[in-house]
């Protein structure tokens, strides 16, 4: 349970908050890779951290993320021609490049200087991974690139979506981090997705409904340990790490590629669910490529040309009574994705945390939410640079394992929770 | 004309404001029958005096009412499974019985009792006469089960329907018991309408468009008598009761079924119109009933799968001008009830009573409104059970009629306004 | 760039606010003519300046603009019939003529001549040009009719329509009084356009994209010349005369009609875009009027039964990235008038003027605006008419002319800004 006072300020991430910055430490994602797919093709609308911006890419394939208005008169430069390295405004021929620098303004003489004294707000976006990131944050403290495990494997293993998610950013990542849910909420799906399915360690889910959570502080955030019981004298553990400020990775199943979220703030009551898949050590086969277009595992069917689901509040998330009856989708609602986002959007907006009656399940996200407090305040109070800014915290990994009962998961997991490139990952 | 803090009063019916602590004194309707009509069916979500509740029926058919969201992390009861009498939330499996009482949290231990200490909010949801009715107020003064006539009869001689209106619940109510207004707005209808047309009385109703108004106070609420000239030295009486809250019969025409209405806040710019017509001495006929099925009478035809109108203030309630023209519909609308939600509508969601002008027709309207004012106030004041409470109140009927000219209604009607199960309803 | 204060100063129209009551000083449009074609049609909703009206014909063909709600308990009249030189509520039969005053009251006795005490807000609305005017402001210092030369040309030299804009009026004509933006977003336009094209001054428009602008006050406003290169020792002057508060004439090309705008509030986020074409001295040719009627030139197609476009914020304008490549749109969008509604929408509803940067080709805004709040202080603090009012300064013309480069345009073009009924326009 939060005080109402720390609810908002734990939510709110637009310029000038203390959350807001926190989250102008990191490199980001921004939008796919393929939506700006080759030089002076169309810019895109871009609203991240409550600001309005636009990107584009020049006809040097430079990419560039700057202020959506024109510093003329405001007008939206979506409109714009991009077109000899700069986007022009349709209205009057002001010019921009990546940088938001203005390079022409028609109407005043060149000699007068007058373009070089306009400059949008702009940020730097760069491509890796599939993915463009973004880095909001003063210049003089932007980190190296970041270097989670799924965004440096070749792209063959790989695949990565977005979809649209009318919350907050964090009622999403506590879905995303409480990996208790799963037995209940998914626990239709890991007998039929194919994704999912046939993983050795699943019968253990289906087993124990009540998993005992250790959560231990990592130096980029937190291991979120959920323990159950197995044969002999051991647990069987799922490994959750989470990375400041929002990346997680969900413990593997069996052979199946790897996954996870990151949860990018749009607004104060929206936000971009970010997943990917990889496998660390074989390509992606068709058929999981084929299944994860197709919205299966943790992505989503979409409304065509949109990143809107398709399955969505309008419609009540296609809710199937039949198929909650007869225990194929335990909510009624198809698919691991829309299952959460159904009911994270039931919550409203921005979840009133100052009702919650937390357990014991929780701790992960009780932890989460106070480190990522603690490295606001300290942000805003002493300049300290957060936990998850270093690459070295981002090179972590998920695991599912069997352990002796008497061993601390951060013992025996210790190994397997490390990003190895090339090396496979540890799961039953 | 009200005073604009009289207006706020008088409308808002959310949790502690005095008129919704008069509302909360009642049994009110709050679903249909048929919304739940078998044991583990789909729950429905309700959202009435600004609240927003969940109605279910368990595995032993009993009835609950609840607060929507899990006590958990807050995400919608909407989503959940129904059974093994409970309701089981899909995301942790908590699970909750009719009562709001919580009775599994299966990641705690039995033992702990830690499910026991959790309740939400709950209210008691009855069936009777097709409606599930419920009362919000506080235990010690819940009173007993409603007597209105209509809901007594046996179910052959009923229909029940209920409508989304986008207005306050008052100016949807004053509508309601302000009969001068069917002589204009309905004129059409008496003439077509199977279930108004060729009652002996619609003559009057056209022949003096000026009927005078006498109003009196009843021990529920009020007596609304409207006469107008008649032969001989009669008028021609039509007797509106209006019972406390907001409950009211319309007089009768010839042998068709009575009919009248509950108006329900939803919140406080949205109401339910609740419908219901019964006959009290017969069945109702086949045609009756299909006709009511089919939207005619003041029922409605609706958007399917919804209790939304099909006419609405999107499609200008399919406004026909030439049937305005020619005479059909006075105001271009089809049907009674869409014929008072579309200007009631028009008003805007809460009327502003400072700029009306009022005049004798209206009052029924002054007089009703004076007595919810004096009772919300004697309620917050002295705790004052408000009229219409006790089930005797309820045991009134509306009734037109032929008096001498020289008799006081409330004396020539007195016996004709007394519910009496199985009588026939005294009517021109 | 104005200070925050002035931008809400100047965009706000609604009653009792300084550039409401400016508005409020002249004669405006309201409707079509063809909304309100015979006596006894339907009567029309209409908003402007914030107040919500209804417009009808009577059954002698009178005009009216009345109050949109009903005097006794506030239903919208738009519900109402009109019939019998008066428009009679449907709820209780109230009728008003098109004076607003109440004619009827059917409950009351004739002889309390209570109808005569009720009167309804009532503007009077007159036929001129295709438009129904009206004028909003006290009935001591209401003006002559307006003398614009394209509302008092024959019925055959004339088009006129209307669209919505989901913008504060200002922006809108600002927009259309500044031509510099017209070498850049309709360029495309000039080429192909059957309304626009072929003109022999439009070379100069494409040689020259950086033309100097001289900005004099007329008596109703301002004469805002644009000058670009010429052959000799000419120079190509487009001069756009405008007329306070917010009439305008776009400088002609050849022999087309001429044509220009009236921007009037709806509310403060919303305004009516009029657009006139008319000829001064000849017929608009069939052709030329079934291109105005298919949304070419300045006017646009529409939502069927709706003055919204057909292309409009909702589907983005129907952008058209290739015919933007290809340079057929310059903004991706199709058609001037949507070109302009486009870019001027994507400011948001009420842009923030404190955060532009203009440059000298906004020197007509800039006085514009100057002359806009100097007149609404003025009218506030002494009641001095403003500029505009007098019929005498709305017979002005726009002219486009080849001038010699040491001759002022206020000189070399006096005769040509002049509307002489019958005579042709001075254009290249």
């Amino acid at each position: 349970m939060l005080k109402s006072e720390q609810n908002e300020f734990i939510t709110r991430t637009g310029p000038d908050t203390p959350m807001g910055n926190l989250f102008r430490c990191y490199w980001i994602p921004a939008l796919l890779a393929s939506e700006l797919s080759e030089p002076d093709c169309p810019p895109v609308r871009v609203k991240i951290l409550s600001e309005r911006l636009l990107a584009f890419r020049d006809s040097e394939g430079r990419l560039g993320l700057i202020d959506e208005f024109c510093a003329h008169r405001g007008v939206s430069l979506w409109f714009g021609r991009n077109e000899e390295c700069g986007l022009r405004c349709p209205y009057h021929g002001w010019k921009y490049d990546v940088n938001g620098q203005c390079v022409d303004v028609p109407s005043e003489a060149v000699e007068s200087g007058y373009a070089r004294k306009i400059k949008l707000k702009s940020y730097p976006l760069v491509e890796r991974g599939g993915i463009l990131w973004t880095y909001m944050g003063p210049a003089d403290r932007q980190p190296e690139l970041p270097e989670f495990e799924f965004a440096i494997v070749p792209d063959s293993q790989r695949f990565v979506s977005k979809r649209l998610q009318e919350t907050n950013w964090l009622q999403a990542m506590e879905g995303g981090i409480d990996s208790s849910h799963s037995s209940w909420l998914h626990r239709g799906d890991f007998g039929h997705d194919p994704l999912l399915k046939g993983a050795g360690g699943n019968k253990y889910n289906f087993n124990d409904l009540a998993p005992v959570f250790e959560v231990v502080e990592s130096p980029g955030g937190l291991f979120i340990g959920a323990r159950r019981k197995a044969e002999n004298d051991n647990y069987y553990w799922r490994i959750t790490p989470w990375v400041m400020p929002s990346y997680t990775a969900v413990p593997p199943r069996g052979d199946h590629p790897m996954h996870g979220h990151f949860w990018i703030p749009i607004d104060d009551e929206n936000c971009w669910v970010w997943s990917y898949d990889y496998h660390p050590s074989r390509d992606l086969t068709h058929a999981e490529r084929q299944a994860m277009t197709d919205g299966l595992g943790i992505h989503v069917k979409y409304i065509p040309g949109s990143f809107m689901p398709l399955a969505n509040k309008h419609n009540n998330y296609m809710m199937d009574r039949v198929a909650q009856r007869e225990g194929r989708y335990f909510s009624g609602i198809e698919g691991v994705a829309m299952q959460d986002a159904s009911l994270q959007e039931s919550m409203g907006a921005i979840c009133d945390r100052t009702k919650e009656n937390l357990v014991g399940t929780d701790n992960g996200i009780i932890m989460a939410r106070h480190r990522l407090m603690r490295a606001a305040k300290q942000l805003a109070e002493k300049g300290t640079l957060p936990p998850g800014v270093d690459p070295q915290h981002q090179r972590i990994r998920s695991a599912a394992l069997l352990l002796p009962k008497d061993a601390p998961f951060q013992d025996g997991a210790k190994e397997a929770l490390v990003a190895v490139l090339g090396q496979p990952q540890v799961t039953v």
